[in-house]
């Protein structure tokens, strides 16, 4: 396991909202984050899909990540998500990658895939901009 | 308690994510809703902020909510949310209102704020469009 | 005329691409932009209405002036639209705001209404960041 | 030149607006547009690079042929832009396409390009909802 990933598995594991949705990091490599959830009960909205504050949340997590990878430390600032049809399935997977980064700033895009029995389709793209987090200013 | 609001609060209900976080439906008047959400360990990212998935799932769900109050049963078919700052405190609210509906289509814009003991800080402000529930078609 | 709308008719009459449109500084207060254009025959699409580029030209200045206002020489790092009916009538007025700012980015959002012979309607809402140019840094 | 083109270009020249900024069609097959734009002095801003509402306006007019491509005569509902670096150079290209396209409406995202003497660049990345124009209905 290289560095990278070993920097970004400690970072999800330290984050107690992932912790509590279940979420795994597949992917963590300069430019590039997978990371990917098994869709449960508890994680749907009242029309038996997938909440879409779940989706969105995979995907802001996956942006971050992305940006994180060739940035360091880094929060999301922003970001647009459009949803494209009911996630369904038994596991989400959000692929993120850096589009362009700067030194203390990166755009990154995403797509959600739902996998199910009968394969896998896009759930969603969203679009951001990944903060590095400085270590000393505000 | 109004049908409106009681409709809005069953809907809320049947969200087993919502229960998860443990989200509750302030005011749901037509177009405007918010929604609450306790802060607590669980929620947090690796900086002991709430978690940027949290607000954006807050936000999400608020615009649903207000697209929901004029359109009925809906769900939200895109959005954009900017982080203010760090989410601290005791508690969230997410405000949303509706800018603009049609028949089937809404246009809404939220607040999301922390409120602590010292007092109430806007951490992230989102926009979206609201597309409501057919009966028949997908 | 106060400072601040000198500098910002300034920058705004120094941008070929504003004057090739005509637009004109309304206000121009710590905060707050207001921009106006009136509406021609050649800013329009195909179905008579205000091409909606140049809308969001207008939306996007509008947010990139208020950030201005607080920050300084400004740039747009990005925005997102909401286009909410066609833009009718005889001049667009698009007046953004600052919600949040720090020293070298803001976060505002604008409203851009069509005012014909019949009144005025909201024709979108739009929000963005808008980063501060600085003097030595790409 | 096909038919599918034939209409695009009709479009396009049908545009007060394209026709003042100059725009070219090159590309309209079913899911992809590309649009081309010549850059001039009077299309810049204060700092001498492409004006951003011209950029954002070539990206917003692609998204829409995109959507247009699969859905006939259509607008743009929503779209978000990323601003990457400076536009500089001697003509920018926005290639937009298909994400998923349902019976009235479509996701497309778009890159738009800067070519010059030393190459091209990526100046900003959009993602958008594009609606059919129903004949008949608002």
């Amino acid at each position: 396991m290289s560095d990278l990933f070993e920097f970004g598995r400690t970072v999800l594991t330290s984050q107690p909202f992932s912790a509590l949705l279940g979420t795994q990091l597949e992917t963590f490599e300069p430019g590039t984050a997978v990371l990917t959830l098994l869709i449960r009960e508890e994680l749907k909205q009242q029309h038996g899909f997938v909440h879409g504050g779940v989706v969105s949340y995979l995907a802001d997590n996956a942006l971050t990540f992305a940006g994180g990878s060739v940035l360091g430390d880094s929060v999301t600032s922003e970001y647009k998500i459009n949803y494209l049809r009911p996630a369904i399935g038994k596991r989400l997977v959000a692929k993120a990658t850096v589009v362009s980064s700067g030194r203390s700033q990166a755009v990154c895009q995403c797509t959600v895939i739902a996998v199910g029995d009968d394969g896998e389709r896009t759930v969603a793209v969203a679009q951001g901009t990944i903060n590095k987090v400085e270590a000393k200013s505000a």
